[in-house]
């Protein structure tokens, strides 16, 4: 069978990775790869530490998502000889202030409902983990299950030659120019437009700190006098620190307000950071829906037939990418799937 | 006379201009003249604005300089036909809180105290002058004397194939390879290397914000929370926020820190900062003295025979360019100078 997927991002390659190994013709079309989101993800693998309230029904979904992520990443190395990054010193969960304690004890009854591990911890014993965090640290948490991959590494080993996947360099603007049995649509906030469905540009701002050592050894997740932030250490000395979430349509301009808003909080967390580089600044587009749940399912009564979408991932399609992959795939070769995917139909938007 | 100049910014060239006005041959000696302080510079010519408390010898020097401003300006341009941005909107001086009011007002003060014009203005008489000042602004004043420039097109303009200099794209390690008669060095912090004479780097990091329209129309020199910043708007939409003071060796890396000394007061002060664009981020070194004060006149029994000094501007390279190329024209052409500059010889650290 010719698979045909539109989209060369993280959610579209593993699919295309997953249909590989089960033996299909893929072809993937995309003009320029580097727009998707995955290139300004942090990366973090944190299915309750990532959850926002109100996403508790994605609780299942990224959960399953997450006990495939061993198992994914180390085939793909494997596949591949390429490095992920991936790492599984846990997350910690910082708060500056009591008010921002609050916060975090939200959070950790969250992971406490979940089943998850997670450890309360005072800011002394935060501070013997992460010696470099501020004094002024109130406490948090330990989620040792929270583990973390480079998204640059995940999308240069998924775009690997070792991967008998087909490049096709070109913008699709309409299905009826493809000659695949099937096609999936995997391309992020361009699948409103191929399908109408109502999936949105978030913004996310995010910055690449610098310096000779990294200032920490586990991902802290934190909140400072109300402002929340990550800081993602990688092991060459680079601090990820992420990311905002704006509404405002298309536009990727890295702005003063976007950067004072991560970097204010980072230093109050870490006042190390204040003596990194700046290396980089980057805003990106994570494709969102009304309900921020991925759209996992096949568009029926479409003219081209067999018409799948993969898409929607809004701050999860680093984490949900095994999981969307082995489902996807199941669609595509099987006609259904283990997963349970029933919340995440296209129906629900059409 | 066949004049070398050692160095390509701001002050060699508004001395090479001088010189060649006299009908002097110049040669100017840089490898890479985009190195130089001037290039970080904001360009505010406010000798009381910019004077910190403990310069205050230098302001006879910055007033003599602030007078010759306007007609080295339309000379320049007239010269090059290039345009200089030269504004005369005054500053705004503004503090966020009671207790940077008082920071202010020590700055208004020492206004008054040199006799220089300026006008204490409350928070609501701020915003009539500039609407985009936050509501939060208690007071400052206006210097309706100060003038600005754009230190770019300054440079452009020094640098216009219409004003007859040599250039010699070389750095210069030993002034024994030069054969001109006089030698002016001028080379901002390499003047330590050539001459043994205390000049230091002084780290500055600049920003460049842009937006659709200019958020203001004044320079405001602004204390939010006990943090200086001065924001520059230019009438393309830029808005230039500086400028750190480090002492930091010769270091040029852009720090976290470093930024978010500068957004923080710039977003308190003006909100709207928030939106717009981070177009640029710069590091530069000004060229310091132990009293920070320029080194400007002869190198005594120098083997080379007539060296002249012209450097450790400091914060002030912009400001003095017009007076320090008019004292040391005439100390190279005439062996004196009307300008009084005994404070400022070489000697002082010899």
């Amino acid at each position: 069978m010719k698979v045909g997927i539109v989209g060369g991002g993280i959610v579209g390659l593993s699919v295309a990775w997953e249909l590989v190994r089960r033996g299909e013709q893929v072809t993937v079309y995309d003009r320029d790869p580097r727009r998707g989101a995955g290139r300004v993800a942090a990366g973090m693998l944190a299915p309750a530490a990532e959850a926002s309230f109100g996403e508790e029904a994605l609780q299942g979904l990224m959960l399953e998502s997450m006990r495939r992520w061993p198992g994914f990443a180390a085939e793909l190395s494997a596949a591949t000889g390429m490095p992920l990054g991936y790492r599984t010193e846990g997350t910690l969960l910082v708060a500056l202030t009591e008010d921002d304690l609050t916060e975090v004890r939200r959070l950790v009854d969250y992971y406490l409902r979940a089943g998850l591990p997670v450890e309360p911890l005072r800011g002394r014993e935060l501070r013997e983990l992460e010696p470099m965090l501020s004094p002024r640290v109130r406490g948090g948490a330990k989620a040792a299950g929270d583990h973390q991959v480079d998204p640059r590494l995940l999308l240069a080993a998924l775009r690997s030659e070792r991967l008998p996947v087909t490049w096709v360099e070109r913008d699709v603007e309409d299905l009826s120019s493809l000659r695949d049995d099937v096609i999936i649509i995997a391309n992020g906030i361009g699948i409103g437009r191929l399908t109408g469905l109502p999936v949105r540009p978030v913004k996310g701002q995010l910055l690449r700190l610098r310096g000779a050592e990294p200032l920490l050894t586990h991902v802290v997740r934190g909140v400072a006098l109300g402002r929340h932030v990550y800081l993602v250490p990688r092991a060459d000395g680079e601090l990820v620190v992420g990311a905002t979430e704006e509404e405002r349509g298309a536009d990727t301009t890295v702005t003063a307000g976007g950067v004072l808003d991560l970097l204010r909080p980072a230093a109050d967390l870490l006042p190390g950071v204040a003596e990194l580089a700046l290396a980089e600044t980057l805003a990106g587009l994570r494709p969102g829906t009304p309900d921020n749940a991925p759209i996992l399912g096949r568009l029926e009564g479409h003219p081209h037939g067999n018409v799948y979408v993969a898409g929607g991932h809004y701050r999860h399609g680093v984490l949900l990418a095994p999981v969307t992959a082995h489902a996807v795939a199941d669609l595509v070769t099987k006609g259904s799937t283990d997963v349970d995917i029933s919340a995440y139909g296209v129906g629900r938007f059409t």
